[in-house]
């Protein structure tokens, strides 16, 4: 099948704070249905790894919930995890991350959703890292590259049929 | 029997800056009991939670391993739990800290171990909030007060005999 957008665009990543980042995001897809790839585990398991493999040992949306990814690279496994603070559906989503390399190195994400209204849809997440040490070691490690990838995945997935 | 201590002493906790605070506190005891009694589960239960009743779902004290504690008070259940950074034997342990009241709150607390030479050991524990709503939050809860509950029922652990 053929896809609507040609390339991947990047997403625009700035440091807003010391310790700060956001990024943002448009999706050719409606509002709805990127909430449900970001909430939906079946979904969830089919872009969140880059395009790799995604075991999801634990995922309960909802306040107080806890999440657990593990991605299979060629290069080897990755694991990730964190609790939801706060899931307002369609709207946002408030959550802490922390990737098993750095155990205990905890940044609260908050990924928001808006409707543009022409069957598009803006993706605005903000990381708050506990320090700045903390944000240097995660975009260091290849943060933007990782989210372009996992988002280009989530591009492919939502010119789907559904 | 009688104990050492005719009455608890009180830790000393400060706010050392505008997201942390530091907690210190001196215990009639080696270094190596003290140790134990932060990192053994059997003795870990018998103190931790001010004296209630604490059941150790999870502590696996090792980088990038798990604890998950609940404390059974009189007024309902309280789960609390994090993951551990580093731990360096006898010496000092680093690692985050949730309630489950707040998830995703998260703070990250290094307590370290001195020998004072005299039979007496002196604990500085030092927390790290994410933000400084996190830690007037924490405060508010009654944090001093849990502290020096637990910290007396830690007294109390270590004038058993051995």
């Amino acid at each position: 099948m053929t896809t609507q957008v040609t390339s991947s665009p990047k997403a625009l990543v700035t440091q807003t704070a010391e310790r700060e980042i956001r990024i943002e995001r448009i999706f050719n897809a409606s509002r709805e249905r990127v909430w449900n790839a970001l909430t939906d585990p079946t979904l969830v398991a089919q872009w969140w790894g880059r395009g790799n493999k995604l075991v999801i040992e634990r995922m309960d949306v909802r306040r107080g919930g806890h999440w657990r990814f593990v991605e299979h690279a060629e290069d080897g496994t990755y694991g990730f995890e964190g609790r939801f603070r706060e899931v307002k559906p369609l709207e946002r989503i408030e959550q802490t991350f922390e990737w098993d390399g750095e155990p205990g190195h905890v940044s609260v994400d908050t990924t928001t959703l808006e409707d543009l209204g022409d069957g598009r849809t803006k993706l605005v997440s903000v990381s708050l890292f506990h320090t700045e040490e903390d944000l240097k070691g995660m975009v260091q490690a290849g943060m933007e590259q990782g989210i372009n990838q996992s988002y280009a995945a989530l591009d492919r997935l939502l010119v789907l049929p559904h």
